[in-house]
């Protein structure tokens, strides 16, 4: 049997096909253009194929509300002609198999919780860190969804006192995203983060304003593995700041030997590499495949 | 059919009894002293009863991990004779029908979502605030629960700029338990909460703490529904500020009506008053009941 996914990125869509063991039998992608003319992409992708389902994890912020009148809608975004785009609505009216619609996070969370680095336990959180700060997570072996999908990029942090950067975010200025996101990086200290890579500075700032989103996450969900993914984790040298500062500020409280003395196997990169959000699109149609049965 | 409950308080503990449609046939409360002290009252509260289950919503930190080898017991607290206390095998030992043990405040978020402030919804966020922070979910009509349960009483908020006051918690001094649990006020401001009713300055520095603490709930769970509970809540003068600083703070980053125009039915009062956490309780141990059938 094949399922079909979707990861609908702000920058490029990737398009695959998968089989019930996740195996990927084919995969492409392009770049993410006006929706008329990406759309045609997914549909010349998946024409040779009998799926038996289809899920999307797509860019946000997006509306995942069965209930609503604009389920399945992109709501708001800056990216030209995806303001409202009814992303499930154009599937369905193409496909008649079972959809899925989610963030590209939550999608991630779940493919790390079912095949990566969160294999075996029935509760993960999956962070990106890049263009923006996102991030999905699967509870009790779902992915989280309340009224609506996380936000959990824009949580408040305290400053770094040596931070004089006023925060890029367009809502909050100085919350995560604002302060630790790519461009945040690259306008603090006037280079991309790939290029300050031997940049102490850089990685403790960065690890002490992630460490303070960790430990929120962990007091809230306290989730069973945490994985950074995204453009800015390659930069592995900020791990060590992370782990370092997340037990400082936790300072024992949660007494988990995960935390307080296995902290490299709790807080790791994606076992899946940046094929999380892809997979966990596939895996997503695959559940409401089986759901409907 | 009869179900038992037990809200095991670091005061005091509450005991009922309820039938199928959650009314309460029995209900009894008593002093938290020395575990084997209370106990005894446990035991004699439920003695002339046929339970078909037994659920507890304890204090804590608990441990609630199954696979854990010291699985339903209270693993640190202040309380003398409680640390390390074995409560689950202590009531295995008496009662051979299924039990249930969590949170109180997670029993108290599962009550609020099945009879109370947040019936109709399958999510909620129930946060307590009294003698410390608490607080317990209800996701996708589960209680939440990950590595272990949520601590969320204990998350990082910026402080208030008119605050001088250090903070009483002894793991991290200035988290958001230390700034606006009620110790915390009477230590900052010389009195009890319940004797400042009428000072504006209290009340707005409350709720500007808590609303900070809102918003990061709001973005990491999307809850439909929060109920905010406790002694300190009860100085309703409070709720407005808090309704206030979570608008300021999320800026309409979420575009949900319930925050930008109805947060008066958002955020709320606990529907069940001081009964949520025993109710919970007892749905909890009937959940038991129904798993193993």
């Amino acid at each position: 049997m094949l399922y079909g996914g979707i990861e609908a990125g702000g920058t490029k869509f990737v398009c695959a096909v998968g089989d019930e063991s996740g195996n990927i039998v084919k995969r492409d992608q392009f770049p993410t253009t006006l929706p008329e003319e990406t759309m045609q992409y997914v549909f010349e992708f998946f024409k040779d194929f009998e799926l038996k389902s289809l899920g999307v994890g797509s860019f946000g912020p997006i509306d995942i509300n069965p209930n609503s009148l604009t389920y399945g809608s992109i709501t708001s975004t800056p990216k030209k002609g995806w303001k409202d785009y009814p992303f499930l609505k154009t599937l369905k009216a193409s496909y008649d198999i079972p959809l899925a619609f989610n963030t590209d996070v939550n999608a991630a969370a779940l493919a790390e919780a079912t095949f990566g680095a969160a294999k075996g336990f029935d509760s993960c959180l999956y962070i990106t860190v890049g263009t923006g700060i996102g991030a999905g997570a699967v509870v009790q072996g779902n992915v989280l969804q309340g009224m609506s999908h996380p936000e959990m990029g824009h949580i408040i942090v305290r400053r770094h006192e040596q931070d004089t950067y006023e925060g890029s975010c367009l809502y909050h200025k100085d919350c995560l995203e604002g302060l630790a996101a790519g461009p945040a990086i690259k306008e603090r200290w006037g280079k991309a983060g790939v290029d300050l890579a031997d940049n102490k500075d850089v990685w403790e700032m960065e690890g002490f304003y992630l460490a303070q989103a960790l430990m929120q996450y962990i007091l809230i969900l306290s989730p069973n593995k945490i994985i950074l993914g995204g453009g800015v984790m390659k930069q592995k040298q900020v791990f060590p700041y992370v782990f370092e500062y997340v037990k400082l500020l936790l300072n024992d409280y949660v007494p988990f030997p995960e935390v307080s003395t296995n902290i490299e196997e709790y807080i790791v990169s994606p076992g899946l590499g940046d094929n999380a959000g892809i997979m966990g699109s596939i895996l997503m149609g695959k559940q409401a495949y089986q759901e409907q049965l």
